[in-house]
């Protein structure tokens, strides 16, 4: 039985840096040789999206481009070469819209890096639309009977840190500090944290955000609005010998944790930046490294086998993400409540209103 | 048969931070039960023993204190509980005297994180004397047949540069970058990167250190003061597809080298920092940190077991550091040499004169 | 204040191989410039140490000799080069009772590969007694507040199952098989196991100890009594493609689960050997080890890294190991109930009685 | 410029197990979307070929199938969704002609364990024909100098034993034994073993093998006729300690070899399987496995990335693997030759004749 797949469909379209945001009508795509197209329910709306809108990152965007990185969906078409996906399946849309997976990064299954990458929302149509193609063999598997709204940001979001902590190196029993522990990601992370056998130190500021952070599992928070030396209480909670943690997750929206994290990582310590405050720099002192043998270390979004193992956990019932739902066509007032950092968890567009 | 043993000996003692150095008679020590008393044959100089002359490093030094880490020498007593290492035997002198084998950094051999550590010729007295105590379990053990003058400057030099390569994750077909690799550092580590099976890009100013380092085994040399586009020059000869090195060493005394590295440096690529520049600091943007996961991480000096490499590789005869012998009288015109940038190679001093 | 250490003690020698052991007052010992006193306060009994007293294994052991290798108790003596361990310090001593720190093997983090090694109640007196000497650097730290009846099974079997998660190579989210899942050792090892983020199948016979598997924390049970294709049930149960758990363990004192575990295990998978049945060999068909390319391994014994990180599952309260205190005088009684292998969790000497 | 293809070529069948093999014509087939048409010009014959024709493997085989998997030639035509490769490219054809790039093994860049993968001259026809299809994702990509004929060996006997080394995990500096050394697939791993930093020690029968086995780089041979304690004397040749290789690759087509590299290895050494002599078994007591952690692994073909690797070292004249030419029409002859061990190297097939 083939679906009944419309000739029009309702998008959010980038047209003008900036915004706002196009709602309109737009044709659905036909899927080529090696793609399907996804009939999408829901899309989380990540801040990603916002810097494609205002279109202020060091990387190429396409223009009109329809927004959205985060859809979870049912495929309704497919391509003659596409054997690994069958019509009727739930399958993820992905920041990573496809790669070439025949180049030297490709090759080594860091197909985040492939120079031939195409980004959904960015350099391709995403997730804020109805029916979107996508590269069948970079599209995310989704069980059967998964909660579409539920699992749409851990697309993202939650492979973004999960794959973080994967490259932290950090050991079961081991100690990692997280910074920005409070926000969407870090409410994320903290989870993934606990159920890969790590334990967390949590860093924000203020005391609701301490109360979530410890709710959600981590061993102790620091609260960076009241403490009076970071660094010594980082290290005096990471552990009876005060070394500091194993490894530091920034994902802060701010530069200055970005220079504090060297300072109470352990000596062979692992630093993994993932956030990405605009125009930021980090930034250590030689002679602490080379004598601390510190690393400092970036991680952007997970390969296709990391989003299988970061859906794993969630499919097992170890995250959640708190999420509200909206119609897409409310899109322009999510990207207007991130901009004044009002959002608590995460927006996820309902695409049929 | 107990060797003669003298009670005073000649020595090389810092005790104005500046200098000059002193040469002087003092006591010699005895060993104490976890200890070996060595007759030093041959001690390098290293640009370490300035920075310890002069008192520069954020780190506390003794006073006053024999300087000198790079001895090459032989066993003449040793205390009670010393089992692996017998009268006779040919050992040599580190900058890790000693440290707890005990802590957690110690427990996992990283033993030059130990917060007990002692290092020769800065918090405990060094090579530059005719007999030296230190610490059984961290002698280094030379061959039978060594040759003391020549294996000398391995025990500090050999080792940090090969310790690097280790830290470099580079596999052997990989590209590395030297930066310095010009230098006495530099001349070391374009032999280990060769014997390691890499592959070398050297960087370094004016085309006579070009010209050596080819003969060394370079597969290509970038002159950073003739290179007009020093990234694109190294990315050019680091294969076919201009990705950039696998990974970068950098062994240069100057600021600079440690903010080009991250741009040319293989995405997923790591730069190790090795040169302890004065005050120096390593910064790069988070945006192209985190996009490209490059890694920079500090490498200090080897444990034991990368020592017992490091000098297999020269005992097999593929290690060969240019040096010039003076005596120990003559240490003090051997800083004033390297103060003036005038030393090429290495200087070892001969404890007998 | 200096505890009050008296001449003699009452102490479980095996004089006679087969035993019975004898129960007998001896004289307590001098610690050497290196080593502690420990006044021993409990210590479990192991598999292992009914081995030591029919000296059925090809290592030579020590004749008469202390048994025991998981003694938990107080320092109250120790040589004078010891400065990591204090007078009054809860510590355990381990079947590892000390290692030279200074062979290829110590000096890369495996002592207990170290030719020179000394084992507990093997090749040195062990912590049968109420007074044990051991070497200062590798007694375990034990907590201040520690309950040493119920931490001293962890010294050992808590140790063991740990290190052999830790070569299994597996990481968090991913499934491991534990043969023998339902005996003393695999009650630890499903808990290790969910502690590091691993999901765990058990394996072993009878419905009550699967159970108790499930009770631990195992995701599933494979009861190898009722099973009619074990290899199939075990893969089948390992995820939903069905492609075998990523690691298998092996603790059962029987050959043949040796010689499935290669049948089930995932390709790229590895299989961990860690019981010792007597005489049993492990085998496997080339063709199939080659393209699905397995591996096999062997674990022992953790190393002092290995200890204190498994001692800090245990003092997290992530691990609880059923023990039942008998009288020091009652050795024998627990050799006989463990060669009918009546024993269920784990036996632990009181050395008060 | 569309390079002129026939209809119809010749090509090497195997029709009937254990043959004889049939030289004819067959039409050339069509490339699909993904695929490219290679003009083959030369292509090796691996003992592979051997097991393929007399069917003689666990695994099931197609036919009739044209041989071969070890074709290098030149793109003639592509599908129209073949971007990475361009008509006129040089290229070569594996054992792993295609694998799905989308299962659980290929996310992890183990394309040689993809359950879909189809095997040159096995499940699909191989590169035994003039013009051969293949998967352009997995056909190598050689240089545009390359030579062909002497090219055409490192496809399959290079790939392998590079991988195996690689699977060995021995760094450069340290020992590997590999048995077989004699043979053509042992001659190549000296030569990579070499290149790659390791020292070998080489074992065979017979002076003549040894002669080789040190002109290519072995540090030492032992001859396996007439030592007297093989175990012994591979200790002995590792190193001064007598510890044993870090690792061994065994290349032999005996099962003898396999059951003594685990009593030579050192220990936490690691014994790599690769040679498949039919029905073996790998086999080594639990006890010395576990106290001396043992590692046996099995090792297959590499994915892309060791190919392009392999390459590389044979690109840099690392690599020399002695050849005779024949024409394709000859191939029984090259079988009849194999059968009856009297190949020395590798006979490569010229397409034309």
């Amino acid at each position: 039985m083939t679906p009944n797949i419309p000739k029009e469909q309702w998008a959010q379209v980038i047209e003008t840096n900036g915004g706002p945001i196009s709602y309109k009508q737009i044709p659905v795509q036909q899927p080529g040789p090696d793609q399907v197209l996804v009939n999408v329910k829901f899309s989380g709306v990540c801040h990603t999206d916002l810097h494609a809108l205002n279109n202020d990152w060091p990387l190429p965007r396409k223009t009109p481009v329809v927004g959205g990185h985060e859809g979870a969906g049912v495929v309704v078409a497919k391509g003659s070469l596409v054997t690994s996906v069958n019509i009727g399946d739930n399958v993820g849309i992905k920041w990573l819209n496809s790669s070439c997976l025949n180049c030297s990064f490709c090759m080594q299954a860091d197909e985040s890096l492939c120079p031939y990458a195409e980004l959904s929302g960015y350099t391709v149509d995403g997730s804020f639309q109805q029916y979107a193609v996508a590269n069948a063999a970079h599209v995310a598997r989704l069980p059967k009977d998964a909660d579409l709204a539920a699992i749409a940001p851990i697309l993202c979001a939650g492979l973004t840190v999960y794959k973080g902590l994967k490259e932290s190196g950090a050991r079961p029993g081991q100690m990692v500090a997280i910074v920005g522990a409070g926000g969407g990601l870090g409410n994320l992370a903290i989870q993934y944290a606990k159920a890969m056998g790590l334990h967390v130190v949590a860093i924000d500021g203020g005391s609701e955000k301490g109360e979530v952070c410890k709710k959600l599992g981590a061993a102790s928070y620091v609260d960076f609005m009241t403490s009076k030396d970071l660094v010594k209480d980082v290290k005096t909670l990471s552990g009876a010998e005060g070394l500091g943690p194993h490894a530091v997750l920034l994902l802060a929206p701010q530069e200055k944790p970005f220079q504090q994290a060297t300072d109470y990582v352990r000596s062979r310590g692992v630093v993994v930046c993932i956030g990405l405050p605009a125009h930021a720099k980090v930034s250590m002192p030689v002679f602490d490294t080379v004598v601390r043998m510190i690393n400092v270390k970036g991680s952007y979004v997970g390969n296709r086998l990391d989003t299988a193992e970061a859906l794993e956990f969630f499919n097992r019932g170890l995250i959640h993400a708190p999420y509200k739902v909206v119609g897409l066509s409310e899109t322009q007032k999510v990207f207007d409540m991130m901009k004044e950092n009002k959002i608590v968890g995460r927006y996820v567009l309902d695409m049929t209103r």
